[in-house]
Protein backbone atom coordinates (compact mmCIF):
# COMPACT_ATOMS: atom_id res chain seq x y z
CA UNK A 1 0.00 0.00 0.00
CA UNK A 2 1.28 3.73 -0.88
CA UNK A 3 1.90 5.55 2.18
CA UNK A 4 1.45 8.77 -0.11
CA UNK A 5 -1.43 9.91 -2.24
CA UNK A 6 -1.17 11.61 -5.24
CA UNK A 7 -2.43 14.96 -3.40
CA UNK A 8 0.63 14.12 -0.85
CA UNK A 9 3.00 13.84 -2.99
CA UNK A 10 1.82 17.29 -5.03
CA UNK A 11 1.85 19.28 -1.46
CA UNK A 12 5.48 17.44 -0.30
CA UNK A 13 6.76 18.56 -3.43
CA UNK A 14 5.19 22.31 -3.73
CA UNK A 15 6.70 22.61 0.19
CA UNK A 16 10.05 21.33 0.00
CA UNK A 17 11.19 21.78 -4.22
CA UNK A 18 9.54 25.46 -4.88
CA UNK A 19 12.30 26.00 -7.77
CA UNK A 20 11.41 22.53 -9.39
CA UNK A 21 8.55 24.52 -11.17
CA UNK A 22 5.82 22.06 -9.14
CA UNK A 23 3.15 23.69 -10.36
CA UNK A 24 4.00 22.18 -14.05
CA UNK A 25 3.65 18.47 -12.61
CA UNK A 26 0.47 16.38 -11.80
CA UNK A 27 0.96 12.84 -10.25
CA UNK A 28 -1.88 11.05 -12.20
CA UNK A 29 -1.79 7.54 -10.62
CA UNK A 30 0.04 6.33 -7.73
CA UNK A 31 -0.33 2.04 -7.14
CA UNK A 32 1.53 -0.15 -5.69
CA UNK A 33 5.76 0.54 -6.53
CA UNK A 34 3.73 3.00 -8.96
CA UNK A 35 3.31 6.37 -9.48
CA UNK A 36 2.49 8.23 -13.28
CA UNK A 37 3.22 11.84 -13.52
CA UNK A 38 2.75 14.31 -15.99
CA UNK A 39 4.52 17.49 -17.02
CA UNK A 40 3.44 20.44 -18.81
CA UNK A 41 6.26 21.47 -21.13
CA UNK A 42 6.88 25.21 -21.05
CA UNK A 43 9.16 27.36 -23.70
CA UNK A 44 12.00 26.82 -21.70
CA UNK A 45 11.91 23.37 -22.44
CA UNK A 46 12.37 23.57 -25.67
CA UNK A 47 14.89 23.23 -28.38
CA UNK A 48 15.82 23.65 -31.88
CA UNK A 49 14.05 21.49 -34.14
CA UNK A 50 10.99 21.39 -32.94
CA UNK A 51 11.47 19.03 -29.79
CA UNK A 52 11.71 18.38 -25.77
CA UNK A 53 15.30 19.24 -23.75
CA UNK A 54 17.22 16.07 -22.77
CA UNK A 55 17.51 17.99 -19.46
CA UNK A 56 13.90 18.08 -19.15
CA UNK A 57 13.34 14.64 -19.68
CA UNK A 58 16.35 13.50 -17.09
CA UNK A 59 14.66 16.22 -14.80
CA UNK A 60 11.30 14.57 -15.12
CA UNK A 61 12.37 11.29 -14.46
CA UNK A 62 14.13 11.76 -11.53
CA UNK A 63 10.84 13.36 -10.32
CA UNK A 64 9.11 10.47 -11.09
CA UNK A 65 11.24 7.90 -9.18
CA UNK A 66 11.51 10.20 -5.99
CA UNK A 67 8.09 10.45 -6.10
CA UNK A 68 7.44 6.37 -6.53
CA UNK A 69 10.38 6.25 -4.01
CA UNK A 70 8.29 8.54 -1.22
CA UNK A 71 4.91 6.87 -1.83
CA UNK A 72 6.36 3.31 -0.09
CA UNK A 73 8.82 5.44 2.47
CA UNK A 74 6.99 8.66 3.11
CA UNK A 75 7.59 12.11 3.00
CA UNK A 76 11.79 11.78 3.34
CA UNK A 77 13.49 14.64 1.79
CA UNK A 78 17.21 13.71 2.53
CA UNK A 79 17.10 10.77 0.08
CA UNK A 80 19.51 11.54 -2.72
CA UNK A 81 19.69 10.36 -6.27
CA UNK A 82 23.33 8.32 -6.63
CA UNK A 83 23.03 7.05 -10.32
CA UNK A 84 20.85 8.03 -13.46
CA UNK A 85 21.50 6.52 -16.22
CA UNK A 86 19.20 7.37 -19.44
CA UNK A 87 18.28 6.28 -22.91
CA UNK A 88 16.60 8.76 -25.50
CA UNK A 89 15.11 6.80 -27.83
CA UNK A 90 12.79 8.65 -29.64
CA UNK A 91 12.66 12.72 -30.55
CA UNK A 92 9.35 13.85 -27.83
CA UNK A 93 6.48 16.00 -29.59
CA UNK A 94 5.88 19.41 -28.71
CA UNK A 95 3.66 18.46 -25.97
CA UNK A 96 3.21 17.53 -22.27
CA UNK A 97 5.37 14.71 -20.84
CA UNK A 98 4.23 11.65 -19.40
CA UNK A 99 6.41 9.41 -16.67
CA UNK A 100 5.73 6.23 -15.30
CA UNK A 101 8.15 4.88 -12.86
CA UNK A 102 8.21 1.33 -11.06
CA UNK A 103 9.76 0.34 -7.85
CA UNK A 104 12.47 -2.57 -8.79
CA UNK A 105 14.28 -2.88 -5.78
CA UNK A 106 13.38 -1.14 -1.92
CA UNK A 107 16.28 -1.82 0.15
CA UNK A 108 17.42 -0.43 3.76
CA UNK A 109 20.05 2.08 2.11
CA UNK A 110 19.60 1.95 -1.64
CA UNK A 111 16.03 1.91 -3.70
CA UNK A 112 16.59 1.70 -7.46
CA UNK A 113 13.65 2.09 -10.02
CA UNK A 114 12.91 2.26 -13.93
CA UNK A 115 10.73 5.07 -15.46
CA UNK A 116 9.78 4.99 -18.91
CA UNK A 117 8.55 8.41 -20.08
CA UNK A 118 5.90 9.29 -23.25
CA UNK A 119 5.00 12.03 -25.23
CA UNK A 120 0.56 12.19 -24.01
CA UNK A 121 -1.10 10.37 -25.94
CA UNK A 122 1.74 8.67 -28.07
CA UNK A 123 2.30 4.65 -27.29
CA UNK A 124 6.39 4.25 -28.14
CA UNK A 125 8.80 5.61 -25.39
CA UNK A 126 10.88 9.32 -26.18
CA UNK A 127 13.08 7.86 -22.95
CA UNK A 128 14.07 5.15 -20.43
CA UNK A 129 15.23 5.84 -17.50
CA UNK A 130 17.47 3.81 -14.25
CA UNK A 131 18.08 5.66 -11.26
CA UNK A 132 19.11 4.95 -7.88
CA UNK A 133 18.73 6.81 -4.87
CA UNK A 134 20.57 6.43 -1.19
CA UNK A 135 17.99 6.56 1.77
CA UNK A 136 19.55 8.18 4.93
CA UNK A 137 20.03 6.29 8.00
CA UNK A 138 17.15 7.16 9.56
CA UNK B 1 43.40 20.65 -33.43
CA UNK B 2 40.15 21.85 -32.13
CA UNK B 3 37.54 22.92 -34.98
CA UNK B 4 36.15 25.62 -32.41
CA UNK B 5 37.38 27.91 -30.02
CA UNK B 6 36.16 28.95 -26.77
CA UNK B 7 34.57 32.06 -28.11
CA UNK B 8 33.06 30.40 -31.10
CA UNK B 9 31.67 27.62 -28.41
CA UNK B 10 29.92 30.46 -26.67
CA UNK B 11 28.90 32.34 -29.79
CA UNK B 12 27.24 28.79 -31.35
CA UNK B 13 25.10 28.19 -28.10
CA UNK B 14 23.96 31.71 -27.38
CA UNK B 15 22.65 31.63 -31.33
CA UNK B 16 21.13 27.88 -31.29
CA UNK B 17 20.61 27.33 -27.66
CA UNK B 18 18.76 30.99 -25.95
CA UNK B 19 16.41 28.93 -23.64
CA UNK B 20 19.67 26.93 -22.20
CA UNK B 21 20.62 30.23 -20.07
CA UNK B 22 24.26 30.48 -22.20
CA UNK B 23 24.92 33.76 -20.43
CA UNK B 24 25.23 31.42 -17.24
CA UNK B 25 28.35 29.90 -19.27
CA UNK B 26 31.51 30.22 -19.94
CA UNK B 27 34.05 28.37 -22.10
CA UNK B 28 37.31 28.57 -20.15
CA UNK B 29 39.31 26.23 -21.81
CA UNK B 30 39.10 23.90 -25.20
CA UNK B 31 42.25 21.80 -25.68
CA UNK B 32 42.76 18.46 -27.86
CA UNK B 33 39.60 16.41 -27.35
CA UNK B 34 39.00 18.66 -23.93
CA UNK B 35 36.78 21.30 -23.16
CA UNK B 36 36.29 22.87 -19.25
CA UNK B 37 33.51 24.86 -19.10
CA UNK B 38 32.02 27.08 -15.86
CA UNK B 39 28.61 27.63 -14.99
CA UNK B 40 27.63 30.36 -12.80
CA UNK B 41 24.68 28.72 -10.17
CA UNK B 42 21.69 30.25 -9.62
CA UNK B 43 18.80 30.52 -7.24
CA UNK B 44 17.02 28.59 -9.68
CA UNK B 45 19.58 25.96 -9.30
CA UNK B 46 19.36 25.47 -5.67
CA UNK B 47 17.67 22.76 -3.15
CA UNK B 48 17.11 22.14 0.25
CA UNK B 49 20.07 21.12 2.36
CA UNK B 50 22.01 23.75 0.51
CA UNK B 51 22.96 22.33 -2.69
CA UNK B 52 22.65 22.55 -6.08
CA UNK B 53 20.24 20.51 -7.95
CA UNK B 54 21.34 16.93 -9.86
CA UNK B 55 19.45 18.10 -13.08
CA UNK B 56 21.56 21.23 -13.05
CA UNK B 57 24.64 18.84 -13.04
CA UNK B 58 23.06 16.78 -15.73
CA UNK B 59 22.49 19.68 -17.73
CA UNK B 60 26.13 21.01 -17.26
CA UNK B 61 27.56 17.57 -18.00
CA UNK B 62 25.22 16.87 -21.29
CA UNK B 63 26.72 20.71 -22.13
CA UNK B 64 30.12 19.98 -21.80
CA UNK B 65 29.92 16.78 -23.80
CA UNK B 66 27.98 18.60 -26.21
CA UNK B 67 30.96 21.30 -26.19
CA UNK B 68 34.15 19.07 -26.65
CA UNK B 69 32.25 16.93 -29.47
CA UNK B 70 31.37 20.58 -31.47
CA UNK B 71 35.11 21.41 -30.57
CA UNK B 72 36.27 18.24 -32.77
CA UNK B 73 33.65 18.32 -35.57
CA UNK B 74 32.51 22.26 -35.81
CA UNK B 75 29.05 23.46 -35.43
CA UNK B 76 27.10 20.59 -36.01
CA UNK B 77 23.36 21.56 -34.55
CA UNK B 78 21.44 18.09 -34.53
CA UNK B 79 24.33 16.05 -32.85
CA UNK B 80 21.92 14.36 -29.92
CA UNK B 81 22.37 12.93 -26.61
CA UNK B 82 21.63 8.96 -26.90
CA UNK B 83 22.82 7.76 -23.43
CA UNK B 84 23.85 9.08 -20.45
CA UNK B 85 24.90 7.75 -17.36
CA UNK B 86 25.68 10.36 -14.18
CA UNK B 87 27.34 9.04 -10.68
CA UNK B 88 26.47 12.16 -8.11
CA UNK B 89 29.04 11.60 -5.39
CA UNK B 90 30.01 14.74 -3.05
CA UNK B 91 27.15 17.25 -1.97
CA UNK B 92 27.91 20.65 -4.04
CA UNK B 93 29.09 23.38 -2.84
CA UNK B 94 26.41 26.43 -3.23
CA UNK B 95 29.74 28.45 -5.79
CA UNK B 96 29.66 27.86 -9.86
CA UNK B 97 30.67 24.52 -10.82
CA UNK B 98 33.25 23.36 -13.11
CA UNK B 99 32.95 20.63 -15.66
CA UNK B 100 35.76 18.71 -17.09
CA UNK B 101 34.63 16.67 -20.69
CA UNK B 102 36.90 14.37 -22.41
CA UNK B 103 36.42 13.16 -25.83
CA UNK B 104 36.89 8.90 -25.36
CA UNK B 105 35.96 8.19 -28.91
CA UNK B 106 34.68 9.92 -32.06
CA UNK B 107 33.41 7.59 -34.57
CA UNK B 108 31.44 8.26 -37.82
CA UNK B 109 27.65 7.58 -36.12
CA UNK B 110 29.03 8.15 -32.14
CA UNK B 111 30.94 10.01 -29.66
CA UNK B 112 31.64 9.17 -26.43
CA UNK B 113 32.83 11.21 -23.41
CA UNK B 114 33.22 11.24 -20.35
CA UNK B 115 32.76 14.51 -17.74
CA UNK B 116 33.65 15.47 -14.29
CA UNK B 117 32.18 18.19 -11.96
CA UNK B 118 33.35 20.19 -9.33
CA UNK B 119 32.06 23.07 -7.29
CA UNK B 120 34.96 25.37 -8.36
CA UNK B 121 37.55 25.72 -6.08
CA UNK B 122 37.41 22.15 -4.98
CA UNK B 123 39.54 19.17 -6.01
CA UNK B 124 37.44 16.28 -5.12
CA UNK B 125 34.58 16.00 -8.14
CA UNK B 126 31.04 16.09 -7.46
CA UNK B 127 29.81 13.99 -10.05
CA UNK B 128 31.10 12.14 -13.09
CA UNK B 129 29.27 11.13 -16.24
CA UNK B 130 29.36 9.59 -19.19
CA UNK B 131 27.47 10.41 -22.26
CA UNK B 132 26.99 8.75 -25.77
CA UNK B 133 25.95 11.05 -28.83
CA UNK B 134 24.44 10.12 -31.93
CA UNK B 135 25.94 12.05 -35.16
CA UNK B 136 23.94 12.68 -38.14
CA UNK B 137 25.22 11.42 -41.45
CA UNK B 138 26.89 14.47 -43.23
CA UNK C 1 6.41 -10.41 -36.22
CA UNK C 2 9.62 -12.42 -34.89
CA UNK C 3 11.96 -13.10 -37.90
CA UNK C 4 13.39 -16.01 -35.66
CA UNK C 5 12.01 -18.52 -33.85
CA UNK C 6 13.13 -20.07 -30.39
CA UNK C 7 14.87 -22.43 -32.42
CA UNK C 8 16.42 -20.20 -34.86
CA UNK C 9 17.96 -18.62 -31.83
CA UNK C 10 19.49 -21.69 -30.22
CA UNK C 11 20.78 -22.80 -34.01
CA UNK C 12 22.65 -19.79 -34.45
CA UNK C 13 23.63 -19.07 -31.37
CA UNK C 14 25.39 -22.61 -31.64
CA UNK C 15 27.21 -21.99 -34.40
CA UNK C 16 27.85 -18.44 -33.91
CA UNK C 17 29.18 -18.15 -30.98
CA UNK C 18 30.10 -21.58 -29.98
CA UNK C 19 32.84 -20.11 -26.80
CA UNK C 20 30.12 -18.88 -25.01
CA UNK C 21 28.02 -22.02 -23.44
CA UNK C 22 25.54 -22.24 -26.04
CA UNK C 23 24.82 -25.55 -24.61
CA UNK C 24 23.35 -23.95 -21.22
CA UNK C 25 21.06 -21.41 -22.75
CA UNK C 26 17.17 -22.00 -23.35
CA UNK C 27 15.30 -19.94 -25.42
CA UNK C 28 11.79 -20.27 -23.97
CA UNK C 29 9.92 -17.68 -25.68
CA UNK C 30 9.86 -15.27 -28.28
CA UNK C 31 7.18 -12.70 -29.04
CA UNK C 32 6.93 -9.28 -30.11
CA UNK C 33 9.76 -7.31 -29.37
CA UNK C 34 10.39 -9.63 -26.53
CA UNK C 35 12.70 -12.97 -25.73
CA UNK C 36 12.52 -15.02 -22.60
CA UNK C 37 15.36 -17.10 -21.83
CA UNK C 38 17.08 -19.25 -19.30
CA UNK C 39 20.44 -20.01 -18.49
CA UNK C 40 21.91 -23.26 -16.57
CA UNK C 41 24.16 -21.68 -13.81
CA UNK C 42 27.08 -24.46 -13.36
CA UNK C 43 30.47 -24.20 -10.76
CA UNK C 44 32.30 -21.25 -12.83
CA UNK C 45 29.35 -19.08 -12.46
CA UNK C 46 29.64 -19.56 -8.57
CA UNK C 47 30.77 -17.21 -5.79
CA UNK C 48 31.52 -16.65 -2.26
CA UNK C 49 28.23 -16.44 0.16
CA UNK C 50 26.83 -18.89 -2.20
CA UNK C 51 25.90 -17.11 -4.85
CA UNK C 52 25.95 -16.88 -8.81
CA UNK C 53 28.36 -13.80 -10.09
CA UNK C 54 28.09 -10.61 -11.82
CA UNK C 55 29.78 -10.75 -14.72
CA UNK C 56 27.34 -14.40 -15.14
CA UNK C 57 24.09 -11.94 -15.35
CA UNK C 58 26.20 -9.59 -17.70
CA UNK C 59 26.75 -11.82 -20.17
CA UNK C 60 23.02 -13.39 -20.16
CA UNK C 61 21.87 -9.86 -20.10
CA UNK C 62 24.03 -9.09 -23.43
CA UNK C 63 22.72 -12.81 -24.99
CA UNK C 64 19.43 -11.97 -23.53
CA UNK C 65 19.49 -8.70 -25.62
CA UNK C 66 20.90 -9.64 -28.42
CA UNK C 67 18.58 -12.18 -28.70
CA UNK C 68 15.95 -9.87 -28.91
CA UNK C 69 16.99 -7.71 -31.02
CA UNK C 70 17.81 -10.70 -33.85
CA UNK C 71 13.94 -11.75 -33.22
CA UNK C 72 13.35 -8.61 -34.88
CA UNK C 73 16.34 -7.66 -37.91
CA UNK C 74 17.73 -11.53 -38.46
CA UNK C 75 20.63 -13.21 -37.71
CA UNK C 76 23.02 -10.11 -38.01
CA UNK C 77 25.41 -11.69 -36.29
CA UNK C 78 27.81 -8.25 -36.43
CA UNK C 79 25.56 -6.04 -34.49
CA UNK C 80 27.98 -4.84 -31.09
CA UNK C 81 27.24 -3.73 -27.93
CA UNK C 82 27.91 0.03 -27.21
CA UNK C 83 26.35 0.40 -23.93
CA UNK C 84 25.52 -1.81 -21.39
CA UNK C 85 24.11 -0.40 -17.81
CA UNK C 86 23.23 -3.13 -15.12
CA UNK C 87 21.84 -2.88 -11.36
CA UNK C 88 22.14 -5.76 -9.56
CA UNK C 89 19.13 -5.59 -7.55
CA UNK C 90 19.45 -8.75 -5.06
CA UNK C 91 21.14 -11.80 -4.10
CA UNK C 92 20.69 -14.45 -6.87
CA UNK C 93 19.19 -18.12 -5.56
CA UNK C 94 22.00 -21.07 -6.73
CA UNK C 95 19.43 -21.45 -9.11
CA UNK C 96 18.79 -21.46 -12.72
CA UNK C 97 18.45 -17.57 -14.05
CA UNK C 98 16.34 -16.10 -16.28
CA UNK C 99 16.11 -13.11 -18.59
CA UNK C 100 13.31 -11.38 -20.21
CA UNK C 101 14.01 -8.66 -22.80
CA UNK C 102 11.92 -6.02 -24.39
CA UNK C 103 13.17 -4.14 -26.89
CA UNK C 104 12.35 -0.09 -26.31
CA UNK C 105 13.73 0.97 -29.86
CA UNK C 106 14.77 -1.01 -33.33
CA UNK C 107 16.29 2.23 -35.22
CA UNK C 108 18.16 2.03 -38.12
CA UNK C 109 21.67 2.53 -36.30
CA UNK C 110 20.81 1.60 -33.12
CA UNK C 111 18.77 -0.36 -30.67
CA UNK C 112 18.00 -0.46 -27.40
CA UNK C 113 16.35 -2.94 -25.17
CA UNK C 114 16.04 -3.70 -21.47
CA UNK C 115 16.41 -6.75 -19.38
CA UNK C 116 15.11 -8.10 -16.02
CA UNK C 117 17.00 -11.22 -14.74
CA UNK C 118 15.09 -13.44 -12.07
CA UNK C 119 16.66 -16.73 -9.93
CA UNK C 120 13.78 -19.08 -11.66
CA UNK C 121 10.55 -19.48 -10.11
CA UNK C 122 11.06 -16.08 -8.26
CA UNK C 123 9.56 -12.83 -8.29
CA UNK C 124 11.21 -10.34 -7.18
CA UNK C 125 14.36 -9.55 -9.59
CA UNK C 126 17.88 -10.21 -8.91
CA UNK C 127 19.64 -7.87 -11.95
CA UNK C 128 17.74 -5.23 -14.20
CA UNK C 129 20.11 -4.41 -17.40
CA UNK C 130 19.67 -1.40 -20.21
CA UNK C 131 21.70 -2.46 -23.50
CA UNK C 132 21.88 -0.58 -26.68
CA UNK C 133 23.86 -2.36 -29.28
CA UNK C 134 24.84 -0.78 -32.93
CA UNK C 135 23.35 -2.19 -35.95
CA UNK C 136 26.18 -2.47 -38.87
CA UNK C 137 25.17 -0.74 -42.08
CA UNK C 138 23.22 -3.44 -44.62
CA UNK D 1 48.84 4.92 0.99
CA UNK D 2 47.23 2.06 -0.21
CA UNK D 3 46.50 -1.18 2.56
CA UNK D 4 47.78 -3.79 -0.05
CA UNK D 5 49.98 -4.53 -2.29
CA UNK D 6 49.65 -5.92 -5.56
CA UNK D 7 51.23 -9.62 -4.17
CA UNK D 8 48.19 -8.84 -1.38
CA UNK D 9 45.25 -8.50 -4.32
CA UNK D 10 46.70 -11.11 -6.44
CA UNK D 11 46.89 -13.62 -2.93
CA UNK D 12 43.54 -12.54 -2.04
CA UNK D 13 42.02 -13.10 -5.30
CA UNK D 14 43.61 -16.46 -5.16
CA UNK D 15 41.85 -17.67 -2.32
CA UNK D 16 38.70 -16.27 -2.46
CA UNK D 17 37.58 -16.01 -6.23
CA UNK D 18 39.21 -19.63 -7.30
CA UNK D 19 36.78 -19.71 -10.12
CA UNK D 20 37.43 -16.28 -11.49
CA UNK D 21 40.57 -17.70 -13.36
CA UNK D 22 42.80 -15.45 -10.86
CA UNK D 23 46.02 -17.31 -12.62
CA UNK D 24 45.20 -15.21 -15.97
CA UNK D 25 45.01 -11.61 -13.97
CA UNK D 26 48.66 -9.58 -13.09
CA UNK D 27 48.20 -6.81 -10.84
CA UNK D 28 51.04 -4.05 -12.24
CA UNK D 29 50.68 -1.60 -10.10
CA UNK D 30 48.78 -0.11 -6.92
CA UNK D 31 49.24 3.65 -6.46
CA UNK D 32 46.87 6.14 -4.56
CA UNK D 33 43.06 5.40 -5.68
CA UNK D 34 44.27 3.65 -8.74
CA UNK D 35 45.19 0.16 -9.76
CA UNK D 36 46.59 -1.28 -13.03
CA UNK D 37 46.05 -4.52 -13.86
CA UNK D 38 46.18 -6.86 -17.68
CA UNK D 39 44.34 -9.91 -18.40
CA UNK D 40 45.63 -12.70 -20.70
CA UNK D 41 43.37 -12.91 -22.93
CA UNK D 42 42.39 -17.06 -23.92
CA UNK D 43 41.05 -19.06 -26.30
CA UNK D 44 37.30 -18.78 -24.26
CA UNK D 45 37.50 -15.08 -24.23
CA UNK D 46 37.78 -14.65 -28.46
CA UNK D 47 34.56 -14.06 -30.33
CA UNK D 48 33.98 -14.17 -34.14
CA UNK D 49 35.51 -11.26 -36.45
CA UNK D 50 38.89 -11.92 -34.32
CA UNK D 51 38.10 -10.15 -31.04
CA UNK D 52 37.53 -10.07 -27.39
CA UNK D 53 33.78 -10.87 -25.82
CA UNK D 54 32.29 -7.87 -24.15
CA UNK D 55 31.76 -10.34 -21.41
CA UNK D 56 35.47 -10.39 -20.69
CA UNK D 57 35.86 -6.93 -20.83
CA UNK D 58 33.09 -6.06 -18.51
CA UNK D 59 34.26 -9.10 -15.70
CA UNK D 60 37.45 -7.28 -16.11
CA UNK D 61 36.26 -3.90 -15.18
CA UNK D 62 34.61 -5.45 -12.25
CA UNK D 63 37.58 -7.09 -11.04
CA UNK D 64 39.51 -3.88 -11.68
CA UNK D 65 37.45 -1.86 -9.10
CA UNK D 66 36.71 -4.39 -6.63
CA UNK D 67 40.91 -4.31 -6.43
CA UNK D 68 41.09 -0.38 -6.18
CA UNK D 69 38.30 -0.80 -3.33
CA UNK D 70 40.27 -3.15 -1.31
CA UNK D 71 43.66 -1.18 -2.10
CA UNK D 72 41.91 1.56 0.16
CA UNK D 73 39.82 -0.80 2.24
CA UNK D 74 41.95 -3.79 2.58
CA UNK D 75 40.01 -7.40 2.23
CA UNK D 76 36.75 -6.94 2.43
CA UNK D 77 35.08 -10.10 0.40
CA UNK D 78 31.60 -8.97 0.62
CA UNK D 79 31.77 -5.76 -0.98
CA UNK D 80 29.50 -6.41 -4.03
CA UNK D 81 29.13 -4.23 -6.81
CA UNK D 82 25.32 -2.29 -7.60
CA UNK D 83 25.83 -0.39 -10.71
CA UNK D 84 27.84 -0.92 -13.79
CA UNK D 85 27.71 1.11 -16.70
CA UNK D 86 30.19 0.49 -19.69
CA UNK D 87 30.66 1.49 -23.16
CA UNK D 88 32.45 -0.39 -25.48
CA UNK D 89 34.61 1.89 -28.11
CA UNK D 90 36.72 0.22 -30.40
CA UNK D 91 37.06 -3.38 -31.28
CA UNK D 92 39.87 -4.78 -28.85
CA UNK D 93 43.37 -6.85 -30.19
CA UNK D 94 43.99 -10.43 -29.91
CA UNK D 95 46.27 -9.56 -26.86
CA UNK D 96 46.04 -8.97 -23.26
CA UNK D 97 43.96 -6.58 -21.74
CA UNK D 98 44.96 -3.66 -19.43
CA UNK D 99 42.59 -1.73 -17.13
CA UNK D 100 43.40 0.96 -15.52
CA UNK D 101 40.83 2.14 -12.36
CA UNK D 102 40.62 5.14 -10.28
CA UNK D 103 38.81 5.77 -7.24
CA UNK D 104 36.14 8.75 -7.40
CA UNK D 105 34.43 8.56 -3.99
CA UNK D 106 34.62 6.41 -0.92
CA UNK D 107 32.34 6.91 0.97
CA UNK D 108 31.36 4.51 4.46
CA UNK D 109 28.31 2.88 1.90
CA UNK D 110 29.33 2.93 -1.12
CA UNK D 111 32.49 3.53 -3.98
CA UNK D 112 32.47 4.67 -7.02
CA UNK D 113 35.35 4.66 -9.74
CA UNK D 114 36.13 4.36 -13.09
CA UNK D 115 37.94 2.18 -15.68
CA UNK D 116 39.64 2.18 -18.32
CA UNK D 117 40.62 -0.67 -20.92
CA UNK D 118 42.97 -1.05 -23.45
CA UNK D 119 44.22 -3.50 -25.74
CA UNK D 120 47.86 -4.06 -24.05
CA UNK D 121 50.38 -1.49 -25.90
CA UNK D 122 47.63 0.35 -27.34
CA UNK D 123 47.07 4.02 -26.73
CA UNK D 124 43.13 4.87 -27.88
CA UNK D 125 40.61 2.45 -25.25
CA UNK D 126 38.91 -0.07 -25.93
CA UNK D 127 36.25 0.46 -23.22
CA UNK D 128 35.34 2.64 -20.40
CA UNK D 129 33.73 1.66 -17.27
CA UNK D 130 31.73 3.09 -13.99
CA UNK D 131 30.93 0.78 -11.32
CA UNK D 132 29.61 1.55 -7.86
CA UNK D 133 30.42 -1.01 -5.04
CA UNK D 134 28.24 -1.33 -1.82
CA UNK D 135 30.19 -1.64 1.01
CA UNK D 136 28.92 -4.10 3.92
CA UNK D 137 28.72 -2.18 7.50
CA UNK D 138 31.65 -2.81 9.81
Amino acid sequence: MPMMTAEDLAAFMKREFPQSHPERNVYEKVGNDYVRMRRKVDAGDLRPGGTVSGPTMMALADNAMYAVLLSRIGPVALAVTTNLNINFLRKPELTDLVAEARLLKLGRRLAVGEITIFSHGMEAPVAHATITYSIPPS
